[in-house]
């Protein structure tokens, strides 16, 4: 931990009493100055803790030291600590043909806004390489054309490990990832989802949303798992919308809203203020 | 029409060009001036127009002069004209146990608030009975025990029939209503569903969210039709929530969501701003 | 602390670090499950703590054993701990004339919601008395007229101390308290202003809200002190308007908004989950 | 009017009987449809007219034909007509240093989302430049050192003039423009302002939302007149706060609630919804 900044420490497991207590105390006899705490128990007895603290100014503690002591002060107690490392996020970017998620993250991206580094952009169109190139990000077109489902997340994986990305971005990525895919990025693939989920769920959401005649329409961003559009939500916003508006109306003004949706859905991710709970996702 | 304030004149009926001009004339030539005039042409070609108009100063215009005039200005047309009466709305109020929704309209019309007259609470509970005496206004409670649903329905229809309610309001009514009993208030039930819908329609919406994790509850305000939470949506809003909440903490912050979008959908209705465009509420 | 239910431990002071150790300390040799535990730290250096914990099944600690157990941990460092007392809070609630946060109030507490008693109502008219009469709560009217400021609020204060409030509640009472009234009751007065503080200072905000064209209209609820509309803020809402309406459609609009942001902050409050940071609330 | 999609046509002047009736009148006579039409008369007695209509199939009618035919319908009635020309608007972006609202713009324009043609950027830094190359659109460097007032802005005058552009984007720029300035493109500059105006006029609004702790905050953008922050108000949006944020963290948040509202705005005034009633902005 050579960076006098603060640290955070995400604690994670099973309930117990005096567990904000034993970890404080490792912190404590360290000399670490706490300066945000967010502890959240879930109804089902699991525990999830976020600790910023600050390090000390000689900077002599080391980040194993630390882990060690606080297992050693609560040993076979399931719980597991993590120290967020000291850098951003590796991650890699996935879209069809859809610019205004991918703009924005761009943006954010040059001006390093997103705590986050862009590797590299994967398509399996490649309408948007112009845009990507104006950035100097790697753009893979990988085209879905001409091979069976498998064979085309197959080499998109190749494409990906080389970039050892520890999140995938689906930044408004039409197709539907097959469980074999995404079980190789457990909770670490985030999608924008365009609707108010769990409404709409599935394909042309804002032409549902027009022939219900809603009032309101939104978008999530959420975890993937194995179930389409199932994933933990982490940040959902919504948009009055009225009877002048068509479909198309709908989604053109629903991708301001996914937009902004997703850029806060990975500040959180980013800033290590999400953990899972089951099918829930807790910001602390 | 012997008021001298504003009038209202509906019209309704499949587009043509010139309906606008056609109206105005009939108006124009009777010297009443158009305040406000908005008109809605839905995408199957249905023309909805709202005209408040001031009164002559003498008010020797009748509305059946002025009727069959407009009519006579578009003979064949299909076109159909209605002129709001100078009146508040007949409504009969129907609840079971909760008290949030019902509250809220009885303070209103406490105060003059609702342009319409609760003539009557109905519930299959006495659970509100002295809520409701509070404000002198007549409760009948017609248990749905030991009666069949038809039964329960026909005992309900027969002290509605009695007020002559221009308009039913749901209130927080947790039974679901046959299609019989729908069909005899076309387009006048209106329901406070205490979810955004189409999410979570049914039951236990609030445990539903809570289950899936949403991070935005929400109310919708809906006629209500043959299909349960199917009917055009007046009103919908919403809420942010968090991991932090309960099943029970969502269902009382829902409650707030869920009065206030009633009001405004009644408020949209008694004031006759709301057409029905096919399952879409077209609100001018 | 005779009920098995939870309890709640309110920690202020200056930092200094361990603050939070030693106090899960104390709770953890109790064997006292923390269930809930919000921190903060303002950039002036103060430290402010939450903590939700369950107490042992036996009931045999007594609260003042713990409270002098967390003071000798942390001897002479100006921490102030309080436990939140188990009963509901105590209140007086003062009004004008208009009744729609009064009535929202009332409803809430006929029905248990507030986690507060209403004591009495008092008013400088009596356009509310038959209102608060159905509810069976006392109603003082304590008209300004024919006294001066200074007598008006000593008859007003002479009523009041009989009822021995925790809270004053300013549910649309439209009279200036003086420096005098106000520091009777220290961060204890709680009003709804009827605008988006800190714009529409004074009277009449929504004819302001007119005038300026703006296109969303808000209410604040806040704790008073000397300076008019210049207290904590608690919450704040706000709802969007248009061109087509008046200052009185907008005050009509923006009665709703009162009422709800009215009693979300009393909900705070009344839970004891807002501190007093220098001139802002602290929500934990 | 060669082009056979829509038309519009706006309509505004002091409010007399008969002027919807009178503009029907000259578009039914030319078998022009009304597809959507949205009337006000404002409370001062000013009356605005916002008309969409399909030209006809064979193209003939010329717009001076039809504004022509309009005028002689309303003879020395001070009604000004309008046909919105059928191409994008011309408009000139000024920015200082901060790139949110600019490169949000940018993108939108790339994919033609903004009916506006950006012909060049104009800002006082040069920091900007990288972005605006990528998308290859002229960027003029105007420092305003070692100029007074006048001569900085006789200087971007003298760059905006080649242009001719019909709007100024004010996308962040931080320097006050003179009357003399402002008075060349009267209703014509319209500026995004980092507040939910009235609520903080002036610099540094976050710090000032900060230090009053308020639970809200937002943008507003706003036609630019003499008054610092007083032309009339567009658009606004609000995002909640806490007090966890800092000045500085609000000021982030705050950038994505900018974007969103300017180009909200730009997209109605772009679409010629917006008319200027007073210092009230109008959008029908």
């Amino acid at each position: 931990m050579s960076d006098p900044a603060k640290h955070i420490l995400l604690t994670e497991g099973p309930d117990r009493t005096g567990l904000i207590y034993y970890v404080m105390g490792v912190l404590f006899r360290h000399g670490l100055n706490v300066i945000h705490n967010n502890e959240y128990v879930s109804p089902a007895g699991h525990f999830f803790m976020r600790t910023e603290f600050s390090a000390p100014v000689d900077g002599t503690l080391g980040a194993d030291t630390l882990l060690g002591e606080l297992h050693t002060a609560l040993p076979d107690s399931g719980i597991v600590f993590r120290l967020s490392p000291q850098r951003k996020k590796r991650i890699v970017v996935m879209v069809t043909k859809e610019h205004h998620c991918l703009g924005d993250l761009l943006i954010r991206h040059a001006f390093d806004e997103l705590n986050a580094d862009i590797l590299a952009v994967v398509s399996n169109y490649d309408t948007l390489q112009p845009l990507v190139s104006k950035f100097g990000i790697p753009f893979h077109h990988i085209s879905h054309e001409g091979r069976n489902r498998d064979e085309h997340e197959a080499a998109i994986q190749q494409t990906l490990v080389q970039y050892m990305p520890e999140y995938i971005v689906l930044a408004k990525y039409m197709r539907v990832l097959t469980p074999h895919f995404v079980n190789q990025y457990p909770n670490r693939i985030i999608n924008i989802h365009h609707s108010f989920l769990p409404a709409f769920v599935g394909a042309n959401p804002y032409r549902q949303a027009f022939e219900r005649g809603v009032k309101i329409i939104g978008a999530t961003a959420h975890f993937v798992n194995n179930d389409l559009d199932e994933g933990p939500i982490i940040a959902q916003n919504v948009k009055e919308v009225n009877h002048r508006q068509s479909a198309t109306d709908m989604a053109t003004e629903g991708r301001d809203v996914e937009k902004i949706v997703l850029s806060q859905a990975l500040k959180l991710v980013f800033t290590d203020r999400v953990f899972i709970a089951g099918n829930r996702a807790v910001v602390l």
